[in-house]
């Protein structure tokens, strides 16, 4: 196999006779099903004229042979919680996955595959969840998959040591990655392999598609590791290298795998890209687009394949994929039976978790949250006040679950008693991700695809390491709650390499995702609230590393107005001059600049706290305009990050105090004075806009 | 010693003899000079009630070792060319650094010292490049210092391969690392180390300072993996564990390692948090805050240190230190009697190496940069039209290598000719990263610092896997491009995971990047210009994978407009009544727009392509009016990307067409239509703009 692959790299591949490569046939019934899956996602990519038809042609047998003898699911219920899951880490193959899911018996036509790559179809260029039925993450980003699929993984240990009880297994079901080259060479699969090692996630699966192949030619020229010893020092089990043409041995290795105890298993399966396409399989112009209508017709002449008409689905195959569905329905039904079993016998742990699992909130969460901090509380950072709001409501939503990338007494994130998640105890709440940004941001995705309710937690600076699945979190719509301290250069002496400038910004510019950054404790009791019950889409939680003050809300507005985005904190006088806006720690700047600009200058100011960007946009016009007037238009906003952006509050005249340069290294307060941010400059800014009218 | 470690992990420390950890003891003036080194950064961090003292305790003898026995350097002169390199990935034991510099030589007072982490010093809290002579790379972030010195060690590689003669190696140095636990776990190192596997950098040393400890805890709680392992299977030479107090072991694995062919080095020193600290080590309690007056008390004690006064440096241990300065003097003396040789021998090829280790570029590099593209060119690409400016600069500047991460077809960065570099050809000038983003741009910046003028490829999406890198260059102030094509929805149909909506906008916010997106071929060469001009800073150019037109420049203003940022593009008069503003493949769009507005219904507009944000804000005054005359506020601006931000250029009645959602998987031109990106919705935005007045 290596050998011939090698003859391929060289060139050889026109003059192979294909079925050279069958050393071990396949029965006639597990070919013919391939050759569908192949040809699907071929003619798919055709049609489209735009695709990747060479990991579906390479990897059709890896996934068959999973999905034909293994996968635990139900194509009429894609949403049964015990299904197994399957994750397609090369987002790239989703031709091969659609045509699974059409076979299997999933709501996806033919006619959607025929809309591949179309507008408002439901078979994109790259998977997406919520999409499409049986899609279980949204890839195409190399390692999100695999990373999430981590997470997945994670959930299910969690859930099952948390419900399942001695007689009764109700979750119990396994984690299935397929990753490339690509995925393997991507970092965040290291961190979360790594990760997975250490909590020894036996039920999880990787097959890795091994086809030598990348878009610039031969893996060989960036990536001659040993991938299989890398993962043997992850404390992964890893079997092979398989032939991926080998169903026998596909078979004996996932069985192999599944069974493994302690370890996650890894499955090398060799393949050839494009296998079957004689001009191009085993080069890179196989990988990313249609082989063209003369090589199509060629391939399937080499493969043996009898249909010219494109979509072709054999009777028998047809036949054969018919036991999924069927399969399927009687595991979901035993399950079923189970769960009803169990609910007989723990009613409450049943009501819980089947409450948890469709993503509701438990009654009564929130009740005192409103009575977290007392008037008369002393000034605290808003990362403590997040530690303490988390540990008021930990208690009443057990599937609050989540942790830090080694960060967890600086960001205030342990869930206290709640237990560390561990190989030992997976019913830990408190996750510990290591030093592993990228990767924690896609675990938590994967503990949300599985039900729980996740949050993050490092410094805001590190989200420049965690953007992709965050990104990928606020396109899938799930509640991933992301906790973000030290939130300025308000940090200090760690300097420019830890204080944020253009980071706070950068969250408001993702779309789906409601960023916070509350203005002291009282308001991130309201920004936590926000965070869990936002249902489709993620929240990031933005908080100062330094102390602040507790707003008096007898004095000034409640903290209540943090749900519409901004309010009006205080203001002099119902018809003010001038309008101050700022968001967390500065708002406090703000407060004094109005107390300053009325006591001194006679001026009547207006205070906004604008916490969220996101959520103040989204109100009526009618409150927009209330709080902000637009005849007024002498307005100052101050936040101590990049001004960019802040023109569409402060309109086009007004002024902005803000970072445009990065930070230095030195006490908070110092770099607070030394870079403007003070009460005295904003109340200058705002006389100079009332003198300029 | 590993036994010892966990007894102090089980909490014994307090009680444990220190004396024990001695079993090999060093020479006295070794351990005194070591512990001025231990001592120099506890008071600092006391003095500056801020910052670690654990890693410098612990990692002290390590780093004295590397610095006392091999590191070839010349305090006087930190800029000496064939320096070893010394790269402290792990940036926040700056102190340990700090006391090195001083001692050794470089220009850095005690007094910086007692001011660390202040206002203005140049010893702040995590190493900066530029601020602090002998600093070799910015670093804090974790992961960034290992990834970026594979990226020097190319460099090294790089010179030596081009410019070396088999009688005179004029380039001959090592690039050494020490690096912590919390950088093995970033991915990034993952992906750095599997390169620099691949590429053999065989002069590549990095001493991992494993102490088992971060900052949750044992690292055992996330972090269980085989490092060493891990390590061989990316194609490392593996060394240890060795004890990281053990003065002869130490030198005898560096040794080893210098001398080892094929492969690079790492260096397992096993080592204790906190060294010394009766209390505190071998707990993470030592790693990130001030040891407290009574601990470090306790802590001189415990290592008989007898000098109570801070920052004392023992008579013996200047004395000792000042052979560094005389060697490295001498190094470096040798070395100018090589290079006066060389320049004797091979006059051409030393003044271009001289040349390009100044950062200084070819006279008439850009001869003939305006003819690439002749008034007649068929509709290209930005990305097509980048590879052709690429191309015919690139043998002029031989300086300028690069490549891409597995993209190079479709970003266009190939040099055609110019060789890859790998293993067997380190004077190969396209560089293959494989699926890496995050090293690729730590490897640009190490290859920038070694004195290349590098840049990257990828799609702009992936921008959001590299933006430590793309930062930390800015904060730096090096020299590095970053190729970013396939720049909006326009890519179609791959989808909205590769779909750029707030990346082009993300990198306007960093500060000191130059973001460039040019609307066409012309404009492209205009933006490769600023970019290999720019000698402080980093800049991104931003590439359509779509075709758009060429403009035709007779008709329309010449393309250097783009070298101020903004400009007036068209007009169909003096006095425009509205103002149309776009950037990249939207100008094509605005200037129909422009034409529909005129023809249709007699509106005079004005067509602003506007490339470079930062560009156009560092114009003066009467230039930016010039073009965006304030009493014009009828304006629309067009962007495939977010709207947010906009109002900068639209003010705060402007219309701004963009994107706040994210794409879908279809063909560019439907996206287009689709989401309103047509000269029609644009030129109806400024009737209605308009008619509002």
């Amino acid at each position: 196999m290596k050998r011939l692959r090698n003859k391929i790299k060289m060139g050889l591949a026109a003059n192979l006779n294909i079925k050279e490569f069958m050393l071990m046939p396949a029965s006639p019934i597990d070919e013919l099903a391939i050759n569908t899956i192949r040809f699907l996602a071929v003619d798919a990519v055709e049609k489209a004229k735009s695709g990747h038809p060479g990991m579906p042609m390479g990897a059709a047998a890896v996934a068959y042979v999973l999905w034909d003898r293994f996968l635990k699911h139900n194509p009429a219920d894609p949403e049964w919680p015990d299904r197994d899951r399957f994750v397609l880490s090369a987002g790239h193959a989703s031709a091969m996955l659609y045509a699974l899911l059409h076979l299997t018996g999933y709501d996806l036509s033919l006619e959607e595959l025929k809309q591949f790559r179309q507008w408002q179809s439901r078979t994109p260029g790259h998977i997406e969840y919520g999409l499409t039925p049986g899609v279980e993450v949204t890839t195409g980003p190399l390692g999100q998959g695999f990373a999430c699929a981590v997470g997945i993984a994670m959930a299910e240990r969690w859930f099952a040591s948390r419900y399942n009880t001695p007689d009764c297994e109700i979750i119990d079901h396994h984690t299935y990655v397929l990753a490339s080259d690509g995925d393997m060479e991507e970092g965040v699969v290291g961190e979360a392999a790594s990760l997975a090692g250490t909590l020894r996630l036996e039920k999880m699966v990787c097959f890795y598609d091994d086809n030598g192949v990348s878009i610039e030619g031969s893996t060989d020229i960036a990536f001659t590791e040993d991938v299989g010893a890398r993962f043997r020092g992850y404390g992964w089990n890893v079997i092979g290298p398989v032939d991926g043409l080998d169903i026998a041995a596909l078979e004996k290795a996932t069985r192999k795998a599944k069974t493994q105890k302690g370890r996650p298993s890894l499955i090398i399966c060799q393949t050839t890209i494009g296998y079957g396409s004689p001009n191009k399989q085993g080069t890179a112009a196989a990988h990313g687009e249609p082989l063209g209508e003369e090589e199509v017709h060629a391939c399937k002449k080499c493969l043996g394949w009898p249909y010219p008409e494109p979509f072709t689905i054999p009777d028998e195959v047809r036949a054969h994929f018919a036991g999924a569905r069927a399969r399927g329905e009687r595991a979901q039904r035993d399950w079923l039976a189970k769960l009803a079993e169990y609910r007989g016998k723990y009613p409450d742990k049943a009501a819980e978790l089947e409450r948890e699992l469709g993503g509701e909130l438990p009654p009564g969460w929130d009740e005192g949250l409103e009575n977290v901090f007392s008037p008369g509380e002393k000034p605290l950072a808003t990362r403590e006040a997040s530690g303490k709001v988390l540990n008021a409501i930990a208690p009443k939503i057990p599937a609050l679950i989540g942790g830090s990338a080694d960060l967890a007494p600086s960001t205030k994130t342990a869930i206290n008693g709640a237990g560390d998640f561990s190989a030992s105890n997976y019913a830990g709440r408190n996750l510990h991700f290591g030093v592993r940004e990228h990767a924690m941001g896609c675990v938590a995705s994967g503990l949300a695809l599985g039900g729980a309710i996740p949050y993050t937690g490092t410094f805001l600076i590190f989200y420049d390491y965690m953007r992709p699945p965050v990104r990928l979190a606020a396109m899938m719509g799930i509640r991933v709650i992301y906790v973000f301290t030290h939130d300025s250069i308000g940090l200090g002496e760690d300097g420019p390499t830890h204080q944020p400038i253009e980071q706070l910004m950068g969250l408001r510019l993702v779309p789906n995702l409601v960023t916070l950054r509350p203005a002291d404790a009282t308001e991130t009791a309201e920004a936590w609230r926000i965070a869990i019950e936002r249902r489709n889409g993620p929240t990031a939680l933005v908080l100062s590393r330094q102390k602040l003050p507790v707003l008096d809300r007898a004095a000034l507005a409640p903290a209540n107005g943090t749900s519409q985005g901004g309010y009006i904190l205080w203001e002099a006088s119902h018809q003010p001059q001038v309008i101050l806006i700022a968001t967390g720690s500065e708002v406090h700047i703000a407060l004094e600049a109005g107390r300053l600009l009325k006591e001194e200058n006679g001026v009547a100011g207006r205070v906004i706290s604008l916490p969220s960007w996101e959520l103040f946009d989204a109100q009526p016009e009618d409150y927009r305009e209330k709080v902000l007037p637009s005849g007024i238009t002498a307005r100052v906003a101050m936040e101590a990050g990049t001004a960019h952006g802040w023109e569409r509050y402060t309109g086009g005249n007004g002024a902005i105090i803000g970072l445009d340069h990065f930070g230095m290294s030195a006490p908070g307060p110092v770099l607070y004075e030394r870079f403007g941010f003070t009460a005295r400059r904003m109340a200058g800014k705002a006389l100079e806009q009332l003198k300029r009218r």
